[in-house]
């Protein structure tokens, strides 16, 4: 039987990987599609608000991939089991993507000394600002980034750092016992285990 | 009796308006707490990852204005009957919340040479972008953005407009007939139109 679902980015790991993730842990099929830079414009047209990733199934398609990653995190049942567990999550998740989001226009830059300088910046500063709260955030949560137990926001962290580590060329958790555990913990899950195991294997 | 919900920011409406909003629409009162700048290096060591807005009941506080929405939305009833419905409105309220994104740079240069030239790439190109897309997908919605009934998407839509608009000093919608309505009949609930009544009158 042909996977339900279809999910269409880059062939990068960088915002899609915790879709990658969240649906492997719950075993389920996906087709992989990852298209080349250079057909991108002709794609484009084609995609909501003319962007990536692209989810489908059925006759339903959006993009957006924190909504998609919830809407996976749900079926896979990794979310709250009440609505104030879930803001909890949302919130994590939102600042994990925020932390994400600043390296965006070091990614960018093409002026090498600009790219030193930015570079510098985030890995002295911005990073560590987030990274040094969620160490105890992480320690004081029975080792998980919220409500004491494994969610989708932890995926969504470990999943992250897969592509934000080498794009950084760094290991951004190299002081932080507690995430280094958590990170461990879920590169070991099954689902996810095999995941990493056949997928391509990209830079970022 | 004291209200439940403490929210604090800047006394401004950004992003944090639809939560107001939100809250306004479901008569749910709150204490509506607005720092002045000068005294904002003085409340960020308390906040979560030193960020307004921040959100608090009973032993509860967060910071992520998304996550709030969400979960206030849920309060109220704005959102999706299924799984699938709450996707499709959190994609739209994440490309609502993108195309604000958008305008950060403008909104904090002070080089006004530099400002006019971002305002004019907004104003041409970035936000019309996303306004052209919006327009139709509410016209195929029966005049809502997602799901084809009143959700949170279109309470933070018209509640981003709010403060869009004037940062911007444009009607953005003007040339869009069916968000015009939307807009219309939001701002037009009975909480909403309340809430506008007292609001502190701010620029943006």
């Amino acid at each position: 039987m042909a996977p339900m679902y279809k999910l269409t980015y880059f062939n990068v790991m960088a915002r899609v990987e915790p879709i990658r993730f969240l649906l492997s842990y719950g075993n389920i099929e996906f087709e992989d599609i990852r298209i080349a830079q250079e057909n991108w414009s002709k794609i484009r047209p084609s995609t909501p608000f003319g962007k990536l990733p692209v989810f489908e199934f059925d006759d339903f398609k959006t993009n957006q991939s924190l909504a998609i990653c919830r809407y996976v995190a749900k079926r896979v049942e990794l979310v709250g089991s009440n609505d104030i567990e879930n803001l909890e999550i949302d919130a994590v998740v939102d600042t994990v993507s925020d932390m994400r989001a600043k390296t965006f226009v070091y990614t960018h830059e093409r002026d090498s000394t600009k790219k030193e300088n930015l570079k510098k910046a985030l890995l002295e500063e911005t990073l560590p600002y987030y990274l040094e709260r969620f160490e105890p955030l992480a320690k004081s949560k029975g080792g998980y980034l919220a409500v004491g137990k494994l969610t989708w926001a932890d995926i969504y962290f470990v999943a992250t750092l897969e592509s934000l580590c080498p794009s950084m060329g760094k290991n951004l958790i190299e002081n932080c016992p507690t995430l280094q555990n958590l990170q461990k913990r879920i590169l070991n899950l099954p689902g996810i285990k095999e995941w990493i195991a056949k997928r391509p294997v990209t830079a970022e």
